[in-house]
């Protein structure tokens, strides 16, 4: 079980690292911190970057731009061209740094019009039902019916025997776990129901796969997201349900009704389109050869208006350059504000931009990326070494005084990971996320509930310059002395 | 945002806490946390708390029948007879502890009707008005109309010399500072313009006094809130008027044009009405005479369904004993859940409460309180000695782990409050407040946007879950030893 593994990688890794700090924090409780520390410039610098933003910040009016002007984004779309050129011509009239087009090849999927789908109870009339396709899905080629048999998991499937499934749909029904903290770690644990539900449904002879909606909130929105085929299975189409159906569904099943869910999808995968990442690039003073990298993706899924996801670490990440250029900064690294394409459904963006910074010998000192959303910040989650991660670890009291001090190792962001890989040994990018409130933000992703009236102006400019400030303070490190 | 595994899940948070309590160990075998610290014993039990307000919680269901089927209760109002029969019964249901009454004298105001304003530019026609009497305030005796006058505060007004508002209006138009990070804060530095904007606006002349709204939200809404008069100064009308109208006036009058502005409100000050405090009380096992109080005001101001203020806090606090029951948890102290009435427009439920404490000289260890919200919980206000807050703050790592480690100094809660005063010299209690995320409770604070809806089942769930945990935290203390 690879995902057992993990845990038990990871709860070494974390308690080495807790072993550590102790140790550290026993040996020297009047030592220097490593790297610098917080020191009273950068108090001076991080309340000027709030007072900035609070104050003078464009952030909430460029969403509104993006989400009303432009509106879904999905890689491959026309939108999706709309949204680099606006994004191309938003960093430019900052009026600092080059900004460039980096062409990136994405996939090109549609869903091909509203979906059709009803339910049949016990033989009964065609009930209208609301689902959303799960993006990349194939289409059903006209209409599809059959049987629903509800599933926990994919163990459950399994225990049906290879064609248990024959002429019926698979419906994975786990909720998100309710009893984590953390709403992510819940999207974590029922995640493969949707990236892989329609390659188990169809291994075991299944028509379709239907897959309740990754969310805590139990309401009528049917939310899409990413799956994915196999090369050696039967491509079978998949489609989120709301979880107010889902919860109907299921609880008739268990009551021993016979439900048969109909579905009519018309998805289409196109050819491939160029798209491009868009890339503003501002020159380092001390270290013209060193980057920086902060950024969010400028794609969205088709329903909704990706406000959150991932609108608002577009506006963030813009933010970040406009807020340090007014206040006369300048970066001893070179700063790159980069709008990835295609997170969403291939993350062609992300893999682009680490292959050609490879290929040029780009050192990456530092990436940083808001990909989970608009809501008040509460801090950041650290992907680093040792030394990076202490390097960070040292500003907690600082940020904490903005609210941004919860600090904890994690995944930094999908768009900056390749960095990891592309760069040479021994030069690892210290890697941050922003982090913030995840109790609402799966109330609304991938959903028509992600708009931009679901952001909130002050929290999402308190995550803006809590993005800034931890650029701010990134390029105040020294990356020779982290190793 | 496409998220890998956070896994923040309750078997990593126990080990991790674990853990940690290995490392404090190791790091320290001379110097011993003061007061007990955080044990293996508080995370399974701070655990145990998590999962089961968040598997089985009821205060969203009871947030929903005092909003919808009670509504606003002010108190002296039959409302407020209905949420104090209603609290009553509810405490009653947990089946643990024995519930009484303890009656409260309060005032009785009402609004008398909804306002009628107006507006009047450069003597044209009247155009509606939407405004709110701020609670206490006299009415109008008819129709009241004249010239506004803006201040940004009362040195301001002050220039104008002692008559200088004769037969005009005073308009205090201060914003709340959106420089600040805490919202709560930027409501304190702009509060004093509606508590005492009428007496400062009748000093000079003025005929009434009207108030920006105390919010960070640019809307329609007036948001209301106490006042007082002075003995000394004639009492003047005062009332809010919402963010979008406070610019528009101000604006107009910036430009140069006379804004009249009219009032008609029918507020009326009855005779006191006697009310209660409801209160649970559960007896301790080890310490009977020696108090934990929990709680927050019943009462609410007349508009909206006060949800955030106080509803949360009311039924956040009957979680508490419904959870400690539920898990076969026996407090060491005499646990009180106080559902005090009165917070709005007196305090007498606090004072009452207090004053009794004090004739019957109990020993009051520790109170707590929940009246900021029902939005995510960050942590938790302490004011305490320094002996009592190093008790809370030991407490931090752990209380980090459900994303409650914001331990700051300053006042817990308006209703405890008057504990302080009324305790026996060197019996102050260990007062707690709980402190959720500040950013949009004044969106909705005192005004017809504090509604049910605008409640997060998690969050308000979360919130319930660490005012329990603080409430078991603090019943774990040896008071003997805290001075």
């Amino acid at each position: 079980m690879r995902y057992k593994f993990e845990r038990m990688e990871f709860l070494c890794v974390r308690a080495l690292l807790l072993l550590f700090m102790a140790a550290a924090f026993a040996m020297s409780a009047q030592d220097v911190p490593p790297l610098g520390g917080w020191s009273e410039e950068d108090s001076s610098m991080v309340a000027r970057i709030h007072e900035q933003v609070l104050g003078k910040g464009e952030c909430y009016e460029d969403l509104r731009v993006l989400c009303k002007d432009i509106g879904p984004r999905l890689s491959g779309s026309p939108e999706a061209d709309a949204a680099i050129l606006w994004g191309g011509k938003t960093l430019q009239e900052v009026g600092v740094g080059d900004v460039r087009m980096q062409p990136v090849v994405v996939p090109h999927w549609e869903r091909g019009g509203p979906e059709r789908a009803w339910l049949r109870v016990d033989g009964g009339e065609m009930e209208p039902l609301r689902v959303a396709a799960l993006g990349g899905s194939v289409g059903t080629q006209g209409d599809l019916e059959g049987e629903v048999v509800v599933f926990r998991d994919f163990a459950e499937l399994d225990s049906l025997g290879e064609a248990g499934l024959a002429g019926r749909l698979a419906f994975f029904n786990r909720p998100m776990d309710p009893l984590m903290i953390n709403a992510g770690s819940a999207y974590g644990g029922a995640y493969e129901q949707r990236s892989k539900g329609a390659v188990e449904a169809a291994r075991h002879g299944g028509m379709a796969a239907l897959v309740r909606s990754l969310t805590h909130a139990m309401d009528t929105f049917p939310h899409t997201g990413g799956m994915r085929y196999d090369e050696e299975v039967v491509q079978v189409p998949a489609a989120a349900l709301s979880t107010v159906d889902a919860r109907r569904i299921a609880g008739l099943v268990q009551e021993g009704h016979e439900v048969r869910v109909g579905l009519n999808m018309g998805c289409m995968l196109h050819d491939d389109k160029s798209q491009a990442n868009v890339i503003a690039e501002w020159t380092g003073s001390e270290y013209p050869d060193r980057y920086i990298v902060v950024g969010g993706h400028l794609d969205s899924w088709d329903i909704g208006e990706g406000a959150h996801d991932d609108g608002a670490g577009i506006v963030q990440s813009i933010e970040v350059l406009r807020t340090l250029h007014a206040l006369g900064y300048r970066p001893r690294h070179t700063l790159r504000v980069v709008l990835f394409i295609n997170e969403e459904n291939g993350n062609n963006g992300g893999k682009t931009y680490a292959l050609r910074a490879r290929e040029k010998g780009e050192w990456h000192v530092a990436a940083v990326e808001s990909d989970a959303g608009g809501d008040a910040p509460r801090g950041y989650s650290i992907d680093a070494t040792d030394a990076g991660t202490a390097a960070v670890r040292a500003w907690k009291e600082g940020l904490s005084q903005y609210g941004v001090g919860d600090l904890r190792r994690g995944g930094a962001g999908v768009d900056i990971g390749p960095l990891k890989k592309e760069e040479p040994a021994g030069k690892r990018p210290l890697m941050v996320g922003l982090r913030p409130n995840s109790q609402r933000y799966f109330d609304y992703h991938h959903s028509d509930r992600d708009v931009f009236e679901n952001v909130h102006e002050r929290e999402l400019k308190l995550g803006a310059a809590a993005l800034t400030s931890m650029v701010y303070l990134l390029d105040r490190l020294n990356y020779d002395d982290l190793d």
